[in-house]
């Protein structure tokens, strides 16, 4: 190995000019310098890094050079993508937004700020692991669950406060970890309610006044799942006997869109009555004062936490809540914490209920959903923790009373406040006043205000925690100025006495009533909350994360400084467009760079997941065979060693899945494909290909396959999870697929937050550009667009800037290399496993993509160990496991990725070269099958620390904690043993100890 | 104890309107809340607050509760503040600075501006415990220094770097862990000089091409210090055989103030043949091309670091630098970090030669310095481990090159460049063209720029690592306006072949070769190694740091926030002042906010740390007994139990120390004072107190003392480092004194981010308001002003912000509250411990102030153990210990601080009550003498995993690592076991490790 020499950072960029900035970012990003380059391809046997590609991916789908580089996507530095960052932000307009719709003005306490959003950002757990490693083993539910919980304890925590927030306030028995957002929450509820239904009850009914980007989701999925979709005046719509006999759920929105408040007692009475189940999308901050649906009869409780610490961010991410009665929990979509015990009889935190979960139930799943909203389910914790139940009413009365002020000043003014009983917004009929609302926005466009077009003569005023007194006197001043009535209203007005909140409805039930809720309230006692969580999780700050398919690879902090400038944090999804000049731009080059990488013509980034983006690719594809009159094919072919997304997205697409073989050596059995392709022609709608497949090779056969499905009228779907594997030296549509997804929380660096924020942008070909998705609130997508499939027009906007920046800053040259040098690692890896374990597949010349599969099978019968044995011992190492059972469940899939240097990648092959000795002193008997350091793994501080008596174990604590001497420099250790899933999943405990529990 | 029940917020502010903001501050700041403080005073006998407070704090001081209140000091939100700071940055106006002069534009890193800058920040490590508990144990020297390097070797592996840095950078044989600014870095180098020749050769020559603002400072050092200080020209100065026999020392700039590099070699020979020192101010950036000082002759080289990685700030705070050859280690002063090893036999580092400084050598110090930059040197040294020997290099040359570039435009344009051999500066005459230097001026402010005044007909233009091809651009179009010359200038000059460095001092050898230098160079490494080091050292993050006398309260984020937004950071100390109106406005706020809480009348902000402004203030006395004719003053009275920065700075500020002593009972002997006053009554300059007193209580005496030291004709210097038990309740003023410093890094919760920056302002009364400290740049100080005390107008001005918000937030009402609840926390404390421990010292209610001094004394005789076995055993709880013995060697003093809640208190308390029963365990025989908890203490983890037969200890390893049941959940590990000094005193490495050494 070669004495790492000061870095030359050469290789990234052309040679470059004297004038040149010299803060380039490629050779910050990239973990081989060109001496470990080189290294690592003279141990391959290459002498060049060309002749390594042409071995490793098949010339047939390589693209030019010149296609993807420095010429066609010129690089800027760090300091130069902040200028441009900065002047692109100071293109966006500072309004202020009362427009409401589900979306506020978001004040994040400084310290949660700076220590949840960036220490979780950067610390990111990946979850994507969790959810899909044991899909393919239908004997997932047992003690060996491969998840890693042992070294995750904080950020489950975490969400487990999650959930209890959101069962306390919606009065729910049960809340999962976050949704995508509150449309497709609203959408995962009405399937949910046909699921209940037995799938019988084919009639969900909308109340009108839900939001609109929710009924705009709804029709999405509705077609998809064949759900007959109403929308109207639930009340006069109950009325109808044939639809009741019908109905398998009602959607509410309580406050509604207007503001108003209604009592849906009687309602729900009526809904459940005739057999189905209502659903109530709901404002966490309101139920602190008004009766929770919970309360009133709603079977789902939905909506967006986003209010809770969360920016706007142009619409995104947020996390969407999602609680139901405890006789719903198995059908419930979404990631659900639990508590468990570990195996010295400690508690801890893990998954639970994992059997609902498309990686588990694949075709048959209800829901597709896989990384969520993590990071922004945690930020919203954090912020009830933060307030606790008394700090957050004191925000809610607050606002409340503004809103009452604006009422009666509003009133004073001659106008009339439409909705009589509301929280926080208001509507407003301007007519006895102003001849049109377009005056009254007029003047507030004069003093930066944005408020909420309703109609030609309503307008809509929300207000937030932001909203300061001199905010609320500016506010009335915009309608004062239309009038020429008093200009100084609000001072005159007495403080209202009684609330605009419907008696019947005033909330008086405890919230929140949790030690965890009471506890932490000054800013030293949170900061250790947050800094104690984060300690005992296991991070890229600590070592890499080498799990296949996730993709983990540096989250740069150049990439995500933008993220926390004012100029794109507070900006509503909603606002005009006129306002968002630099969100447009950042939007259109993104989008265009895409198009360039993935070799298509156009994009669509609103899918907010991967999972969401396959959802909307394969909807697009549906709506091109329906606009050539070919609405009715329906058929899917996707190979089983997909991820378990896939058939949960054809089903929710309203596709019937047929399953496509492999061949042994792990590539896609043609034979069979052409045979199903040609037996389901005539109703062939697409077929989905993950490339390089989920074996980590590169398939020849790819170009032929989608050959095949072009010719018995199909369309090629390519799962784009594995694209570090292709920018720049090949791309989707060289391959020949019709439209791919991408996860820009993987290959684009966006970091994965404890499971998600994601983004899943399908790209498509010219032809199904026409179909990309609509928004009901703004323009976008093609011109015959599908509806949409996210709540925001441009889904999680605001961290489409990480991607943005990251592809800015890497520039062409930037990309190609990353990609040359995540496969150039994953062969060195491969190669140096090879002598110790199995590898399972590789190409003709013995070559890996991104990622290799190593095959464990052999040592159960050999020494009785599972692949999760390996996985807790590589705890004991400091390691985080890779994905461990899937695509196979006796293998372990490795992906170091670009960002990992030599040296971090060849500690982990000495730790897994040196578990294999450990293991062959369980094969030779040396060590016991049933008590050895595999099977004892992971060995936490309060295993090490025992008595000499309690430490009964065939070998020394040194060699249980520090098996190899850099441990003792650098450990990062598991907190608890390993845990008991089944006694989890029996005893299902998914909230916070109560003070009772506490105390006993 | 009561269940911690929903915060109520009430306390802090008088009955909030309801039209208040929500986010208020004091209920953040402060530990306990209202429950909470009942419990505390019914604990201790009290009713209320009020009764309490009498009880504690002598009625003869008191001031009326209105002085400081919500009407005097009304509070803002944090919102509101940082709405207040945005309007206030925006106040500066954006000018790009090129004047050079010490203060560059640097550029920081992103991974390290989040990740050290705003992490180090949070997790501030103390330092003033080091620097302060063994001051008055003569017998320092043992291995059971009281220091605590045990939870700290993140940071002291980070200054090691940072010494290694500028030892390799400058030539020279050692470096210390840095001084306050390049000014009074200078000053150091000075006295040294002048100390080194045994006092006797009183002349030091300073060049003139040295900084002014070093000059101003060395003046008033020099005069303190009774040198005769000489500017002019060195060359021909040194002619004179007079001086060469009286010359301590000379200073030259290296590039000088003007850019010039000049042979020094000759110089330096003739002065050492004289028999004097060659100190060299220097450019850590040009060394990367010059020939270093060291090699060229210079015996002490010193500068500012600030330009890797640190923004100017308007002035700072930076890290200076300061490096000697070997033989000068033992005289040099300030913080020196060596390697040395535990008692396990593993490398460890910790403070090496603690000898030489003022807490040890006290009025024998040569210097005071007690805070210095720490925060700002690990910056600098993070700088450039991630950007290489190789990454400086080619930041040098650019610059260079950028700066030839813009020599031949100018040149092209007719004007001339002055100085011939450059590395970044140029000296332009601009009389071939325009008439006055003016022109220019005026042009370069069209395009916000600002340059340096030289004089009528010349300017000066430094460029720095921020400037690109298009800032040139815009620099050689500012000189192209002010003449009918060709426009496009720069496109048309070839590319420079030479340099304009002078062919003998082109840099030959090596630098930072070391690996540390040469690895973290991708982001992902850097990130890895940043949290690494952290994971190792103890902070306020982890626990309470109890440390008495350092106040470690909440530095809460709001309050620094502000400081890294780019209004506040790129601002050059020297800008015109028409651009810098939000500093001066927050500068002039702080200010009158200081002296309504001291009772004064005026105040300066300029002394970076407490020791500078004890100087400063004492030198202000000297001016104004001078202005009276009565410059003959020169006598300190001085109580035995004051700070080790107290009688040093007397000494600096060329006072003679006159010890007073202390009764029994911890109050000052007034009978010792009053005949010690009057025997000096001539002579006598100033008395300084510490108040309340270093032992931790209010005196009554206060009053009558400073009644005695004015009768005598003499000054009453206040140290304020304790001011946080005054706040609200009394003032310096009241008790009788004439000047005080603050430490805002203690009070006014500015981080100490693990020993600096400190700012220590002094305020004065109306009679010496005249003589504050003067800048030769800037306006500033009284109309009599001493010569400056710190480089910068206005100190370490960015970081005053910190204060400024601080005290903003919390308003008068919060201030008070903070008070009261910090006295009442430390007497609640007092009163737990009292039944296991001796408390030293009580006022005749039998209460302590804001802080406890526990003796034990007792257990040496009984056990044989020594304050540091208890120190180290609380290491084994996860607490920091407080400060070790100081003011009294076997002693504790503990300062719990408002923000601390019961929780952590009676945590605290319970741990020590534990470790008494421990000590119980060794009295009575159950435990050895010399192998038990405490004396093996600290237990790091590497202890714990030791095998069945290395483990031979008469306890268990729970008992060591467990002692009680909540480490178990949470719990800071020390990284190595118990430091051996001796060994590395003994053996001194003061830098990292070489590759020949990791290689052995
Ligand atoms: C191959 C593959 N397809 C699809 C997905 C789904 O992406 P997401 O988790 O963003 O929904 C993943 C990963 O999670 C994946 O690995
Ligand atoms: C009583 C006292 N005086 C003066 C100082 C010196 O302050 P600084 O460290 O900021 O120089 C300190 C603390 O360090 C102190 O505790
Ligand atoms: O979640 C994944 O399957 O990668």
């Amino acid at each position: 190995l070669p004495r790492r020499a000061p870095r030359c950072p050469a290789t990234a960029k052309a040679p470059s000019p004297l004038f040149d900035s010299l803060d380039t970012f490629t050779d910050r990003h990239v973990g081989p310098d060109d001496h470990e380059t080189s290294f690592m391809l003279s141990k391959l046997g290459y002498d060049s890094l060309d002749s390594f590609l042409a071995a490793t991916v098949p010339p047939t789908i390589r693209i030019p050079a010149t296609t993807i580089s420095d010429v066609t996507m010129p690089a800027l530095s760090e300091s130069e993508l902040h200028a441009r960052a900065k002047a692109l932000g100071s293109q966006n307009r500072k309004f202020k937004s009362y427009i409401g719709m589900g979306y506020h003005n978001a004040v994040v306490p400084p310290v949660i700020l700076r220590n949840v959003s960036e220490v979780f950002l950067i610390r990111s757990l990946p979850t994507c692991l969790t959810l899909s490693q044991v899909m393919e083993n239908p004997a997932w539910y047992t003690p060996y669950t491969p998840y890693q919980p042992e070294v995750a304890q904080g950020r489950l925590e975490s969400l487990v406060n999650y959930q209890t927030m959101i069962a306390s306030l919606t009065g729910m028995d049960i809340a999962n970890a976050s949704l995508l957002d509150e449309a497709t929450a609203a959408a995962e509820g009405m399937v949910m309610s046909y699921v209940h239904s037995g799938q019988k009850r084919k009639s969900f009914f909308v109340d009108s006044a839900v939001l609109p980007q929710t009924i705009a989701v709804l029709r999405t999925r509705a077609k998809g799942s064949g759900i007959r979709l109403l929308v109207g005046d639930s009340r006069a719509a109950l009325e109808d006997p044939e639809l009741r006999a019908d109905l398998a759920g009602i959607l509410l929105q309580y406050p509604d869109v207007n503001g108003q408040i209604s009592d849906y007692r009687t309602l729900a009475d009526q809904v459940h009555a005739s057999g189905a189940l209502v659903v109530c999308a709901t404002d966490l901050l309101a139920l602190t004062l008004l009766t929770p649906p919970g309360e009133w009869g709603a079977d789902i409780v939905l909506g967006n936490s986003a209010r809770f610490g969360v920016p706007a961010g142009y619409g995104g991410p947020h996390g969407a809540f999602f609680a139901v009665t405890d006789g719903l929990k198995r059908k419930m979509p979404g990631r659900l914490i639990g508590r468990s015990k570990d195996t010295m009889g400690n508690p801890a935190y893990r998954l639970a209920l994992q059997t609902r979960e498309q990686h588990i139930r694949r075709e048959k799943a209800t829901s597709n959903i896989c990384t969520s909203q993590a990071l922004l389910a945690n930020m919203a914790a954090m912020y009830a923790i933060y307030h606790g139940p008394v700090g957050l009413t004191r925000i809610a009365e607050k606002i409340h009373l503004f809103t009452q002020l604006l009422h009666a000043g509003v009133e004073r003014l001659g106008f009339r406040v439409v909705n009589n009983a509301y929280f926080d917004t208001l509507t407003i009929d301007v007519s006895p006043v102003c001849k049109s609302a377009e005056v009254v926005h007029a003047a507030a466009a004069l003093k930066s205000i944005n408020l909420r077009r309703v109609d030609s003569t309503h307008v809509g005023v929300t207000l937030d925690e932001s909203v300061g007194y001199e905010d609320l006197e500016t506010l009335v001043s915009v309608f004062s100025t239309t009038t020429s009535g008093p200009t100084e209203v609000l001072a005159s007005i007495p403080e209202p006495i009684a609330t605009a909140l419907p008696a019947s409805l005033v909330r008086s039930s405890e919230f929140l009533p949790h030690p965890v809720f009471n506890t932490h309230h000054s800013e030293t006692e949170m900061l250790r909350y947050i800094f104690h969580l984060a300690s005992k999780d296991l991070s890229l700050v600590h070592t890499m994360i080498p799990l296949g398919s996730c993709t983990m690879k540096l989250n740069s902090t150049s990439s995500m400084i933008p993220l926390t400038w004012p100029e794109f944090g507070g900006v509503h999804p909603f606002a005009p467009v006129d306002q968002v000049e630099g969100y447009k731009q950042i939007i259109k080059e993104l989008e265009t760079d895409l198009c360039k990488i993935t070799g298509f013509h156009s994009c669509s980034i609103q899918p907010n997941s991967g999972a969401a983006g396959e959802y909307a690719g394969l909807t697009v594809i549906r709506a091109y065979h329906e606009s050539r009159g070919e609405g009715h094919r329906d058929v899917c072919l996707i190979p089983l060693s997909a991820h378990g997304t896939n058939p949960a997205s054809a089903v929710m697409a309203g596709l019937k899945v047929v399953p496509v073989k492999t061949h042994g050596d792990g590539n896609l059995d043609l034979a069979d494909l052409k045979a199903k392709a040609e037996k389901h022609k005539d109703n062939l709608a697409a077929f989905m290909i993950t490339y390089p497949s989920t074996f980590g090779v590169f398939e020849d056969g790819v170009t032929e396959a989608c050959k095949i499905i072009h010719k018995n009228g199909g369309q090629v779907y390519l799962d784009g999870a594995n694209l570090n594997a292709q920018v720049g030296l090949t791309n989707p549509a060289t391959c020949g697929g019709d439209v791919c997804h991408l996860n820009l929380h993987k290959t684009f660096a966006i970091p994965h937050g404890g499971g998600g924020p994601g983004v899943g942008p399908i790209c498509v070909a010219e032809h199904l550009a026409p179909f990309l998705p609509s928004h009901p609130l703004v323009q976008t997508g093609g011109e015959k667009g599908i509806n949409a499939v996210s709540a925001g027009p441009f889904g999680s906007a605001s961290i489409l800037l990480i991607s943005w920046a990251y592809i800015k800053m890497l520039g062409g040259n930037g990309l190609s290399h990353s990609t040359n040098v995540a496969l150039l690692s994953a062969n060195y890896m491969a190669q140096r496993l090879a002598g110790h374990y199995t590898l399972r597949f590789k190409n003709d010349n013995g070559r890996v993509a991104h990622e290799l599969l190593i095959d464990l099978a052999e040592f159960d019968k050999a020494a009785g160990l599972k692949v999760i044995d390996f996985a807790k011992r590589l705890q004991d190492y400091g390691f985080h496991p890779p994905t461990c059972s899937w695509p196979i469940s006796t293998c372990m899939l490795i992906e170091p990725t670009e960002s990992e240097t030599l040296e971090e990648i060849d500690r982990f092959c000495d730790a897994m070269i040196q578990i294999r000795k450990e293991v062959e002193d369980i094969i030779s008997g040396k060590q016991p099958r049933d008590n050895n350091l595999l099977k004892n793994a992971p060995h936490p501080l309060s295993a090490i620390v025992l008595s000499e008596k309690e430490w009964n174990r065939p070998y020394s604590r040194e060699e249980a904690a520090y098996p190899t001497p850099w441990l003792r420099e650098k450990k990062f250790w598991p907190t608890v043993s390993r845990i008991d899933d089944a006694f989890g999943d029996l005893n299902l405990l998914c909230d916070c100890p109560s003070v009772e529990e506490l105390a006993s």
